[in-house]
């Protein structure tokens, strides 16, 4: 078992190991102890949900189970009011926890859950898709959608532990591997050209054998950025690498067409194109290409300029964005909306 | 102008003053600059809604308004996910703030709207009700109410600042002050022997007067025993003197019959003479009587003890509750449910 330790206020591990998804009961009942609630959606919880309800009433704690319709679309308020009175009527008190067992969606809505039911009671994150695994298992953001955007509503909450199973990456389709492997790249791509250089060598067909090495790897550059930054103020923007661009070519498309890992993957492309040295573009198109990740879209720059000036990441009319030159090490620019259209010839 | 300065971990003022409330946009602006949102309630606004938002923009703050229907009703996940949608709708962004204009509901819910809408932006409370200006300006304590009960949903987050307008008071219907005042006398008794005795001195026509004094007292109180225990983890459970019988009164009349300040004085009351001498509870019994508190109930102590052990402070099947004796001087105990109804003689 590889044990990234997170070292921020509330304090975690994350444990990357082949097979721990059936020791979950004898990990949570050491970490929380009391009852235990599982949020899972549909799809995750027809594989796995059973062996780990199995495993935690195996340890002897009382469990309980929510499964809500998988996608992007159950992120929302009235998903969260559900796991709320649901909580309720079975009995979750302050000393029980709750268990995520899912992807990104499961995992940022059962966060958010943790942090606000009761004002806050532990959870456990078991993250099933590789994104969620090398995303989502450190930062402690948690959120919801709204009608009029992602993400707009959440809160701060560390889990007590982040179990990752690289096993459980087996039965995932495989357009979510895809998906992950655009931030994964990315994490080759700001802080570690080792990580980049293995990447490079493998495709999608051999990539999961790597999964031991790659996951720890990309979890504690994410580790060390956040650890920095815990309250998102700077640094940990260089984990938005490629997002600037990436966020409106997933607009543009109204999120239809691009997943966000291949959203990610082009803009990533894009802005090396533009902002790094022909070598650098060069390997990370070739990178990309190796896991069927885009390194261009049809959409005219036109018409992605304008809605990169819409990123959160604006700061008092300056727009920030992040470079990666030499491969292996970001850097965070600033410049006006104008200046940005410049840097892209238009 | 008194100012009670709470140094939790993100410090802030109460500022108690007469007239206070229209100074709001020069104070609000010095803290929080950007944009503003009031949130309020139908009954609030008529009162006090564009006095407030006129001290905003004179103040040369961008001013939005939101109004929803008053009382207890309003402070669910309905309420909370229109007025996060307002905000997205009027482009409310993290360098902007929210005041919550109102009494304890509206506190809770904007505080709670504050503490997760983009992760959390700054509020200043403008709480309009004795009761909130003695007892929600301090804490930290955000929530909205489910199907299954109350206060089960919220977060931790401290305003920015709290204005307390003491002539804001003259406005209130004589049962909200009744209300409030249940809570004050509380104070006197958990911790400032001086209050309570000038509370003994006065009645609902005369202490009013003394709200000036009267209510930093009771803001100080609140302050000190916060400042100890953040978390709600132990001392702050002083606070609850009178809740445990006060809490199965509002729930054994359904919440219809007493307020929640007539319930904690009748609570208080019946606590006292059981554990307290006499001369002690004849005092707190003479001082409700003059503001129109109650110092029973006819429901029967067979009723109102089974509704006790459903207490939120039930520790590990243990009830704890507080006595003050002397007046002035709150003590925590610990019982057995048997043990704690062998106290009432059942």
């Amino acid at each position: 078992m590889k044990t990234i330790h997170v070292p921020v206020r509330d304090a975690y591990d994350v444990m990357v190991e082949r097979g721990i998804l059936s020791r979950t009961g004898e990990i949570v009942r050491e970490l929380c102890g009391g009852a235990c609630a599982v949020i899972t959606d549909d799809n995750v919880n027809a594989i796995y949900g059973d062996a780990v309800v199995a495993s935690l009433e195996a340890a002897g704690m009382r469990t309980v189970r929510f499964v809500f319709p998988h996608g992007e679309g159950s992120k929302n308020a009235a998903t969260l009011t559900q796991i709320w009175s649901f909580l309720c009527r079975n009995d979750i008190t302050r000393s029980d926890c709750l268990v995520a067992l899912g992807g990104g969606v499961v995992g940022d809505i059962t966060g958010f859950a943790a942090a606000t039911f009761l004002r806050g009671i532990r959870y456990v994150q078991i993250p099933t898709s590789l994104l969620a695994q090398v995303d989502s298992s450190v930062g402690g953001k948690t959120a919801i959608d709204l009608p009029e955007g992602k993400n707009l509503v959440g809160a701060f909450k560390q889990p007590a532990a982040v179990l990752c199973d690289p096993d459980a990456l087996r039965t995932l389709p495989r357009e979510f591997l895809i998906d992950g492997m655009g931030e994964v790249i990315k994490y080759g791509m700001i802080a570690d050209e080792a990580l980049f250089a293995l990447l490079c060598g493998c495709d999608l067909s051999t990539v999961q054998e790597h999964f031991d090495e790659i996951i720890p790897a990309c979890i504690s550059i994410k580790r060390d950025v956040v650890a920095e930054d815990e309250l998102d103020t700077g640094l940990r923007m260089i984990l938005n690498f490629g997002h600037t661009i990436g966020h409106a070519i997933e607009a543009y498309y109204h999120y239809e067409t691009y997943t966000h890992g291949c959203a990610v993957a082009a803009g990533m492309c894009i802005m090396t194109r533009y902002t790094g040295n022909a070598d650098a573009y060069e390997r990370l198109c070739e990178c990309c290409k190796r896991y069927d990740l885009p390194t261009a879209v049809p959409a005219p720059l036109e018409g992605l300029l304008p809605l990169c000036s819409h990123d959160k990441k604006r700061a008092g009319g300056n727009l920030r964005y992040i470079t990666c030159e030499p491969i292996g090490k970001a850097q965070i620019r600033t410049a006006t909306f104008a200046e940005f259209c410049r840097i892209f010839g238009r």
